[in-house]
Formats: C-alpha cells, structure tokens, sequence
C-alpha cells in the first residue's frame, strides 16, 4: 500500500498519531486550519461537513479532537482530493470521512438537505479583483474566490444545516459585514464570534464566525485570539491549541 | 451666575481645563462615553451630532479634543438638557455646542438632512424584555431602550449625515448582528469596529462601529481594547486614553 506520490510528504500532527500528507509544492494547510479546527462546535454524534477541505485537515484534526460520527468533506480540486482520500486512508479513517471531488455551487445535487449538525469551512478568502491572475492553479484556487465565493459557501451551509445546526466559519476580518449580513438573511444567526489578531496591539485580520440556523438573534464575543505575544512568541493560548494536538505546522 | 443646583455636582474633567456637572443621584457618565469620544474620528471644523448627550459630555470631551466647528447634541429629558446646557455654559462652549431637548424618533422637526460630517452616539444599551420594569427615571430612561432604539438611533444617523459622513457609536457586543445589518440596509456601510474586553482572556462586553454613509465594503478590525490587565489595573492603553484627558470617571 503505497499511499504518497512523489513531491509529496507525510506530516505527523502530533496528536494521537494522526497523519497528513502533503504536497508542498501545491498548497499545505495554515494556522487559520487549526484554528478553525478548535474552534468549531464539533459535538457526538455529528454528523459534520466541510465545505473546500482542500488536503483534509480540519476532519482529521476533528476525529481526533472530537466524536462525530460521519463527514462529508466537499473539494473542487481533483489531485487535492486524491490527496486527501489517501490521508483518510492512511490513518484508517475511511468509515468516518468521504471525500468528494464536487463543485461547492451544486452541493444539491449531491448531498442531502438539512443533512447536517454543524458545517465547517475555511474558504478561499481573497476577492477576485483586476488586479488578480487568472491562473487556475491549486494556489489560486485555494486561495482566491475564482471557484466559489463566500456567497456560494453560505448557500450550500444553508442547505445542507438542519434547523439549530451550526456553521463555523473562518474568514478574513474585512469581509465581517457581508458575512453577518448574509447570514442573517438566510437565517443562519451569526451567535458566536472570535477575531484573531497576529499580536494583542494589531488589528485581527481573521474572524471566526457561528451561525445558527433558525438561531434567535444573540451573539457572544469570544476574547480576541492573539497569535503571538510581544517577543514573536506563540501566546499561551496557541501554546495550548497546538498542544491539544491541533498541529505545528511549518 | 450659579449653575450648579443641589444634589448636583461639578466634576473637573482633569483636561484643558474642562469640567462637567453631575447628579449622582441621577446619572454619571460612564468609561463607555470616554472610550466613544476617544474612538469618534471628528475632524477640523465638523459639524457634528451627539444622539442621547445625557449630561453632555461627550460634546465637552470632543470640544477638548478636536477642532469641530459646531455640535447638535440632542437629549430626550429635560433635567439632564438642563444639566448639559449649564455645563456647556461654564465651559464657555456655547458657540460651538447647542443642547436641545427632543425626541430623536423626531429628528426630522429640529434638524437638517444631511446637514452632518459625523453623528456620535452612545444610546441606551439594554433591549425592553418582560423582566424590566417600566419606570419612567433618568436611570432607566438613559440604560433601556424606552424612549429609543438602536432602530431609531441608525435611523436618525442615516438622515443627518452627508454622504460620506461617519456614524460613531457604541453598543452592548451582543447587538453586533443588529448593528452591522441594519447599518448595511441603510446604506451606513461599518468601515471600523473596535470590541471592548474587560481583560485580555474576558470576552468583548462593548463594540465601538463607525459607519460611513454610502461607503464601500471594507471593515478594518482595531485591536480589542482592554480595560484591565491580568493584575486588575488599568492598561497601558486606558491609562494613555485617561491621560489625553478623556477623563477618569469614579
């Protein structure tokens, strides 16, 4: 059983023994997969999507972290999804993760309506703008809205939550209005919200988001997480992510 | 000339000389108004806004402050325009700030359309529920949304200020949904958002959002602003704002 092609490696996450492999050529994942990862409201039993898993990581992280029992894990990009097929494979996680080479635009017409306790998604979050290539590469891809937009993943979200079933989210901080605003009017009340700063005196440049579909209109600010503390070390609460596993990547 | 009535008293804002009267029977000021006059981006010759004044202080603060040319700050209860006119009074500062006693539900009957460069507010926070009682006192009046709404505040902002003109205001976090919609359907697009922690690992408990009248999507985050350091002092931070003069209340 050789699972890892050439160009690629295999990371440990340091937790639980899981595994990823990785092409560090294409795309690895970030810290905002990790956080995303933490922050989600992952609960028994769940059943759980993500929406661009890109490589996977957020459902490998999460069947370690937590005790869903079925994910469907949604990607575009077919060599990222043989990729990720084959990390599920090598940590023998096949009967809890699926991964699915599909466009997020037609989740209709393959997973079920209000399917799902909680959706998970870590888009591609730079607008497409004139300034930007067109290239279509896994970069690109992974990074700008060429394929989908944030419109397009809340639509799906919307779709496949069932009524009080959770979407975690995490964006860049810019777009925090059309995130709270289109939230809202497809019902999905944003009810939890975490800013992530680089450092306690810098502006957060990403946002996490929960919404809750049918929610009542109430919404907790976690405390702003800050990556690293004054020295450009990582704070204790980072410290403490990574060590629950939550991976330290590169 | 005696300005200050009984039960009244004159509180020295402990910055160029300004200074304030009180009822602590009644109502003081709050942090939330110093952090708001500290947060209002009011430039050179503004005409500016305050909705709700209370006992005025932040047209005083904003008077020591920046260079507005003239302030309609706008009070709902005749005691405390009454108290807001006598400290603008021995201030010195009738040329340029104008208390007047109105509802703001009826904006329209006192002041001009778009005739503002920024519109200040630090409204009631606390949303009418079963639970509340409906004494009509100063107290509850200035703390619940009785006699005005978040609803009534973004609307009157909306039809004073200019294109382009900015709406500063704070508010309870877990209203950030309420805001952030209701602004965008306005047309009042949020351009900053500040959250207010009591501590670094405290959840926000305040917002501070400015919006700009007919402004383009982009949200810039400020870093949270802490109130207390892990020792329950002061931060750095509170204690540069308290010194610029944005007053240290007791």
């Amino acid at each position: 059983m050789n699972l890892v092609r050439e160009n690629e490696r295999v990371d440990d996450l340091q937790y639980k023994g899981l595994k990823i492999i990785q092409n560090p050529q294409s795309f690895c994942f970030g810290t905002d997969a990790v956080l995303l990862a933490n922050f989600a409201d992952v609960r028994k039993d769940d059943k759980i999507a993500d929406l661009g898993t890109g490589t996977g990581i957020i459902p490998i992280l999460l069947a370690g972290r937590t005790q869903f029992s079925k994910c469907d894990a949604v990607e575009l990009q077919p060599d990222m999804v043989d990729m990720a097929r084959r990390s599920v494979e090598l940590n023998g996680l096949q009967d809890r993760i699926s991964v699915h080479c599909h466009d997020i635009k037609r989740i209709k017409e393959l997973l079920p309506h209000a399917g799902y306790d909680c959706v998970i998604s870590n888009p591609p979050y730079k607008k497409i703008n004139a300034g930007i290539k067109s290239a279509q590469d896994s970069h690109s891809l992974a990074r700008f809205e060429l394929a989908c937009t944030l419109e397009d993943i809340l639509a799906a979200a919307n779709y496949l939550l069932r009524n009080g079933g959770r979407l975690c989210l995490i964006h860049q901080s810019d777009r925090i209005v059309d995130i709270i605003a289109q939230m809202r009017s497809l019902n999905m009340e944003p009810k939890r919200i975490r800013p992530i700063q680089p450092r306690q005196d810098k502006p957060a440049n990403l946002i996490m988001v929960e919404g809750v579909k049918q929610g009542k209109p109430f919404c907790v600010w976690e405390p702003a997480l800050c990556i690293f503390d004054s020295n450009g070390n990582y704070t204790d609460e980072m410290n403490r992510i990574y060590h629950r596993g939550e991976y330290s990547h590169d």
